[in-house]
């Protein structure tokens, strides 16, 4: 959360009150918007981005040039650039959530009471979503659209690195949203950078339902010390592969493979291989083999470096470790239960999987393991809402309170209980 | 929280620390137990309750001298007193617990992927629940209960003038569920009332999975304002009727005199009454003078007491109030919309009833209305774990985020995502 230009706006905690007030109020009509009207405003909002391009460009220029007077690295400003391809692709975006079903209004276990009276839970949204993140640019459309179809209304902070490209998509979002029969202040973004805004924002319980972080680990925690409104953290993702002494060991090569390499970057990336003793003496010199064609740095234990040479050792550091990088840390362990047992402690509970033919083993490891993810037999890379058929993705949960691991639209709606009766007065 | 007795242990944040360590590693085990295990065991505690009485009397006769010489209420010192008949509730109380079907192990929505992987979800305990009440001494066996038939470890806190009663409750328990084979620790009592204590508690979410806070306005606002750990709030209840201009009047009288007189002092009676201008001069009469029967006390709007004589006028914070007793806000509106704006601006959003019988008028009530339960021709009373066939209720939640309404077992579980692949990696 650094500051890397300065505040846009001033903003008194009294405005910011005055912002959750006018989200309060949004969102009691956005509630009971139907689908068509929110699809056709989602629609509206893909078409009105791409037509205004200039002044997303014009705004984006303004970040770029702060970003590399502040020394940016390249990589940074890259994140940082919006060009034609990239909003139309925020565009599609938006048409892919418009496709979406609309879990708002369903109901469900519609049950007879012993007195007549049915009694059954009806899905509606949360109300006020806060997001705090620091991320893209990109997650300023992404997040609006999600919230806008589950008929939530939303308070978007962005990094200061993004100020004014956010406000300009946030306006652009809004103009297009409202034209299309959308409440103002749907969707609002705080158009300051300072994190006094931010602690008068965690406070507003009154006015905000949930707020979701997305960004680094010092992020998360400070969200988590001050905020009174309930919280999802998507914290980090300390993913585990363990090759069971039943493993095919092809395929566990395939999936460490997979797991580590594919995308390193990203919290469903594996950090640590577990391998039983059994197979360690086979499976590990064809799996680092691979690995290392991938240039992936290896830090071990000591069973396991003698079975390979010239792997770096691994510190008790490393098993905690989320490295988001081509590298991966290698304990051979001594049975099962000290496969788990190293997850319990060092892990994440994000998501793991382990590699086995054993029919118990398997089963075993899906009831016991407490994480988010549990797989058998599959890469931790298919931990997402998209590949686990969610249709889109507010983020990957690491919490177990309301929604664990990739979260769809579903989870930015509750449950309330109605019942319809005809006169049933308590005895 | 005030202190009435001094701590009966010193204890540092180490050992509170230490606390939630040992409850860690007992939800391990206890997550994976099977119903016939927990279920024999929340029956060996109810015998072990009852058989060990004599120890029950004595703690609680030190917390009932020290009651009385803190000069407590008799209505206070009766909540607090156990006598043989109580204790064998309390027993029964966990009887009817292990007769309930176990949430945990269910799988759900299990689908197969276009690549062939099936992903599907796992009803999971939370972990390790931490409980902190200020209510009479049953509240420490029937939380212990519930929690251990849903897999879950539970930190138990309860109030200063419990303290030895509950101490004594809490070893009984746990003695008892480990003779059954249940893992040591499963069950802990915070065994010292210094709110510090409370204070480390509540932020070791390294720890403790979920926080549940039951008692009055304050508490929760400071466990709220303190935690790190989500917490499911069960505030107040501001619950309204609101009679439309369709009601059925004789109904219209029953369902608010059962609302507000049956029970007054709990969180699901009515406490305000709202009447459709068009229905309130044949219905407010009635209605008015089959209350004061009971000796309820009315505070009116204007055009109310342009009804009926004799009402006291209500002040603005009338209609924010909580009476928990025998005094009724009463508001006559212009419309079904003032009605909703209403309960939006003024309730709690626990639990509100409309009484009509047009059709349009009642489904738009139980779509507008954003309150945990919304009922159509019902008393409010119903709004209960017990009435809405949950089991059993470990509270009512006020907020969104996870449950909302009464709570049952499956509130204090999660569910999280199982993979069954055949080796696919991901492109």
């Amino acid at each position: 959360m650094a500051q890397t230009n300065p505040p846009a706006v001033a903003m008194t905690p009294a405005d910011i009150e005055a912002m959750g007030e006018r989200a309060r109020a949004a969102s009691r009509k956005l509630a009971n918007l139907s689908s068509t009207v929110k699809n056709a405003a989602l629609n509206k909002m893909a078409d009105h981005l791409e037509a205004r391009f200039d002044e997303i460009a014009t705004a984006n220029k303004l970040d770029m040039d702060a970003g590399a007077t502040a020394g940016l690295s390249s990589a940074m400003l890259d994140r940082l650039r919006l060009d034609q391809k990239r909003v139309k692709a925020m565009a599609d975006g938006l048409r892919e959530v418009a496709a979406l079903p609309d879990p708002v209004g369903e109901v469900d276990r519609m049950k007879r009471r012993p007195n007549g009276m049915w009694v059954g839970r009806m899905r509606v949204p949360l109300g006020v979503v806060g997001i705090i993140y620091e991320s893209r640019p990109n997650v300023t459309a992404d997040t609006a659209a999600l919230c806008l179809k589950s008929g939530n209304a939303v308070i978007l902070r962005g990094g200061s690195e993004a100020i004014h490209s956010n406000r300009a998509i946030a306006r652009i979002l809004d103009d297009a949203a409202v034209e299309a029969g959308i409440p103002r202040n749907a969707i609002q973004l705080v158009p300051t950078t300072d994190r006094q805004a931010v602690t008068v924002l965690l406070k507003m319980d009154k006015h905000i339902d949930i707020i979701i972080p997305r960004g680094g680990h010092e992020l998360i925690r400070f969200v988590v010390e001050n905020s009174t409104i309930p919280v999802i953290k998507h914290d980090k993702g300390v993913c585990h592969v363990y090759v069971d002494k039943a493993a095919d060991i092809a395929m566990a090569e395939k999936i460490i493979f997979n797991a580590k390499v594919q995308r390193p970057g990203v919290c469903n990336a594996t950090e640590t291989l577990l391998v039983h003793k059994d197979i360690a003496s086979q499976f590990l010199p064809r799996a680092v083999a691979t690995l290392r064609e991938a240039k992936v740095e290896l830090r071990a234990c000591e069973r396991s470096r003698a079975i390979v040479k010239d792997m770096k050792p691994a510190t008790e550091d490393d098993w905690y470790e989320e490295y988001l990088d081509l590298i991966l840390a290698v304990k051979v362990v001594e049975s099962f239960d000290e496969a788990v047992d190293h997850i319990a402690k060092y892990g994440s509970s994000h998501t793991e999987a382990i590699v086995t033919n054993d029919y118990r083993t398997a089963q075993e490891f899906l009831k016991v393991v407490d994480s988010a993810a549990v797989m058998v037999n599959a890469s931790t890379r298919f931990s997402d809402g998209g590949q686990f058929g969610l249709g889109a993705e507010v983020g990957i949960s690491t919490q177990k309170l309301h929604a664990r691991g990739p979260m769809g639209l579903e989870e930015l709606t509750c449950l309330k209980f109605i019942v319809y009766g005809d006169g049933q007065v308590r005895e």
